[in-house]
């Protein structure tokens, strides 16, 4: 019945309903110092909110993060940020048909089989408005990141059967936010655009994926055997609701390649320091990070709320009844989950990194407004 | 930097500051199909309140509790209950003059020590206002035990050097709460009242303890052997602010006893099961609860703060200056505690049967409203 | 530094390196009254074995389990079960020239990164000698899960690019371990047979996947957000060594299809009991089990161990050298890798029923050999 | 069914009964580079060992330790320490009388309640023989500490009625390990010896007490709220068999202080920091080291194995009988207990330094003896 927190170190605790009265994260762990306000997690929620663009749907969140805990003076305190993000725009009605009658490929039967009960508006907690939380959770790990010189970018670069080129990350900085579907590269967006507003208007929808890279992150992440990166990047990917694949490095095509071909022979970098040649490992090696980029990607299942005709059973009356999902949807996922795919890929990293007492306090910058508190702020000995 | 959670499978998340904008309490892993509302949470925070009499804290707290999630139509649906209690009379003024010069015996020090920085209102995150979410959380899990049978008591059964002659379970049931001290035994609780009043006037504070008793408690609870029932209560008594001391059936004067006096033989019971002769084990043998009643004391030391002049150093100016705490506080801990103390045993022991496999969900309600989404609840091999 | 852990109920913890003296692992967790001796779990560490054939590594493992703890008489007392495998063959010397000198894409860079030092011999911890760890305890799942009517199998489906037709589950169970390749599908296995053999006298290795498939798993099981079955599944298969890739259900492949053709509709089954009309959901919606057969793939990298000659550099000395890997290697992952699933397979679901208490203690056999101390045994109330 | 795990990040897993193969000690989380053999571990056994004097028990275990995993010429490599110390001297029938007629007040109803079964040897997996776990794992945390300045002391204050005065960590670490009992007040050790000679001699048993005391702890340990040092604290005393009471700094006595008397004024110590006047409150504020010394009590009921005739009742005949328990055992815990406190002292300390990032990996010797395998060793930017 658990299951609502990630992390070990960097810890997320989140609740929330897609139609209850709010959503709640709590992020226990952030090393105290760091500068964030609500306009931090802010800006990584707007690219996430409903009604971007035609293709997402027209719910109107606006998705107002308020931040309850855990700073003071615009800094970090150490202790937990309590975040709170109100539902604003809730219509459970066009639910009640389909209390007792579950949707297709939807998460009500097995939410009802396990639970005994569901909350049913609008998916309730299967509701993939839970992101949210994630997403506000990941800003904050983004923050700490960034002071360590840890980037991460994602983008879709596959919509159906349009598959894009492969970008560098320099083109999915600049380009992916560019198109309302989240591809880096504009001709390919072009074409992903029309493919999903075809699938849209035919009252259909569509699958896809998202590929994503890192920079900065240090050699030595990961902790075989269990928690190994790729094992915990896996979970964490796995969680996403409707993504059904996660591969890194040469992925799923691992198992044309010989040896001899994807072996990398080792040279020594510019600093000295042994480094492969090549990155067909995916910058992981025995399940630890080699400081290579790491890349990967993850597929998506097509939304399952379509408004075409569909059949279901009501398990009360015991009938067959027409299904005809009205809700407000988006006839594709990846472009909206191009900021959950980072802030899993953030929160995953961070953890890490505390893990492996890698953040540097003194990174942080350690003020605390006009009171400042700081008593030997982590010197040596005293850390 | 973590230490912000507490259970396994009944998982209590929280975060708040005294002076901060509001506290917050996640609880993930409750049945579902349990009667809860607001109502249920508030009669708990309401026993814990500010404000109750001339020996609490002036401080005037609402202490309303909002559930964002988890229920619907006033039954637990199964996935986390998300709680926000907002701080409506924080004045953190009269503190400034103490940011970088520790009152005496708080956690000042040390928590700007740890994190290089603290939230300074009121004592922020170190304070006992943070007992608020434990008690929310408790009441969820008072709930949930109702329904098996299983109830907790506590009084304060001690301050300074007034000691309550022993009470038995119903003495305390009924007159723990007729009094502002709320011990059992109503003369006691006169004298107490009148240390108390006295201590208050010269400006001073007091220690105390608290005695508990459970009913109810099924046998076969607690995990040795690190996670036995004494080392889990433990934990949540010793994390109580300001206590000093946990014991258990004979407890600290064990020591004095020998086996032949302590060992208590066996006998059955009018069901034919055996039972031990006697409770002087405080009904746990062998780190696992008999089903006797489960017994022991808590101990505070008296409040820190207090308006007597006293001295603290500055870290920032590098000087001596005294130190009077004026803001409004209790002059004894036990009276509010005793909520407190409950809510962490009902905690550990919800923690405990779920573990066990020991709440039976059929002893909830299992309705969920107007519109209930029963999917063949809990049946054979469903569950 | 951590890693060495699985499971959150049922507890798994590993110790032991490639040429230490010996392996060990610690199950806390499992049910009592479960039939259990060391011929179960020798049954399953003789599938794993190396030097079953010709295309395995020569390395002479008896591979001989003790069990320490947790049983008596035959039958599990739910106190932890300690095992432990003795290394008999392990011959370092050859791997004397890499101490300070990595070779090609295995771990032992990453390790001395993460660590400041490690174990050399036969790769120390990073070996996937690991694994026998995860069949011992495997076997101990998969005992429990026998009684609650869970199977499960996997078997070789690709080798580079020999990939076998679709098989069934029962041809998985007849025909899988027929062959050194465990390809159910016979044909396709002398191919992949060919292709082996080929790759291994050129000095080469290739990569390969498997197909995995259950029956019996009970819907309910999943405990979304971040503890959905895929992404707890997910971790377990990509903490196997040398996997790049984790697809459940359509896998990679669902990003081509449409909801329309996707989705699945409700009928009733014999029972009454609402289910899917199909499973292209691969037993899994909204992260939760349906009942349905859960299906999928993982794929694994070459062996990165080959005799073919390859450049490292060593970092002691600050030169380029030649590697050979010249030790007794395996020149295809999968064929060993088939119980090694099987185990994480089982180690999951055991661990999501033993959460959502789905295991039922009246189907373990219950008796504890000539000394029977059963106690009310499990009776309502006492359980 | 759990609870075989202690620590967060330095993580304790265990096994073994009483009578069983064999008892098990995984240590997961020990930084690399530390010097470690298996002589460190076996002096601390055998301060533990049974026979060691007249008022232990007579049965012979050598309690000799194999380090199976983890280390390599001496030195720790950070992956899992695995360690086994064989059974040796295990002598089962005289418990058969008692396998289904439990004896008073230890664990043999508890566990046959909890499980349905139990091991019946000797106590099984109820022995307090598990602690030898506890101290081989302690042995190799007390190695961490001592490379970071801290020290750990612990001696038996009180006997029965026998008390000793207050004495002085000198006085421990000098005269402790001097006399059977473990007191460092020589007068009182031999008081002591004489009344626990007379109960043995009258075929019964005595209750005592251990005090503690720390050197050289940081401040800023302690993970408030649930995680706090007195509540980890309290959790690993509370842990040790036969424990019924836990204290630190004024302990149960703090509830007849006033906050005036036991407050402290703050002073600069020679280094120019904040640092309290006196240690009343025994290293703790807030439930976070202060940096002064930790100390307090742990109190230990007689141990329930007395010769002296007592009555049962056997639940398969549903008849009392007569039970004189037999085998051997100590009359008195504390002598005993002394290496097993200082051993979760060390386990609980480790573990904060771990989860506060304030293990230095410099000040271990980083050595890994022949073949150094160092790569960068914990360069900045590289740990």
């Amino acid at each position: 019945m658990n299951g609502n927190r990630f992390g070990r170190l960097f810890q997320v605790t989140t609740y929330g309903e897609s139609h209850g009265d709010a959503m709640g994260v709590t992020v226990s762990g952030c090393p105290a110092g760091l500068e964030l306000d609500e306009d931090d997690v802010q800006a990584e929620l707007d690219r996430r909110k409903p009604g971007q663009s035609m293709i997402t749907t027209s719910r109107g969140e606006p998705d107002a993060v308020a931040i309850n805990s855990g700073t003071q003076d615009g800094y970090t305190t150490g202790t937990p940020i309590g975040m709170v993000i109100e539902n604003k725009d809730a219509r459970s009605g066009k639910y009640e048909p389909y209390v007792t009658a579950p949707r297709p490929s939807h998460g009500d039967f097995t939410y009802s089989a396990k639970f005994g009960t569901r909350n049913w508006g609008g998916g309730g907690r299967s509701s993939a408005r839970e992101t949210v939380n994630w997403v506000a959770a990941g800003a904050v790990a983004k923050k700490v990141l960034e002071a360590e010189g840890v980037e991460v970018k994602a983008h879709v670069n596959q919509i159906g059967d349009v598959e894009a080129p492969p970008v560098t990350f320099e083109d999915m900085v600049e380009h992916a936010e560019e198109n309302e579907v989240r591809c880096a590269h504009p001709e390919t967006a072009e074409k992903m655009l029309e493919k999903i507003e075809r699938y849209q208007e035919e009252g259909d929808s569509i699958g896809g994926s998202i590929y994503f890279e890192t920079r900065g992150v240090p050699r030595g992440l990961g902790a075989p055997r269990f928690d190994s990166f790729p094992a915990r990047l896996g979970q964490a990917m796995m969680a996403i609701p409707a993504t059904t694949g996660f591969e890194f490095g040469l992925g799923r095509e691992a198992r044309e390649w010989t040896g001899k071909d994807r072996n990398e022979d080792w040279e020594f970098d510019e600093e000295g320091d042994p480094t492969p040649v090549g990155n067909k490992h995916g910058g992981i090696q025995g399940g630890i990070t080699t400081g290579q980029p790491i890349f990967g990607e993850v597929t998506w299942h097509a939304p399952t709320s379509i408004p075409k005709a569909q059949t279901t059973v009501d398990w009360e009356t015991g009938e067959e009844k027409d299904i005809q999902v009205v809700g407000r949807h988006d006839p594709v996922l990846p472009p909206r989950a191009v900021p959950v795919v980072e802030a899993m890929l953030y929160l995953t990293i961070v953890d890490f990194m505390l893990l492996g007492g890698r953040v540097n306090p003194d990174r942080m910058d350690g003020k605390a407004g006009e009171y400042d508190t700081d008593y030997h702020p982590r010197s040596p000995g005293n850390e």
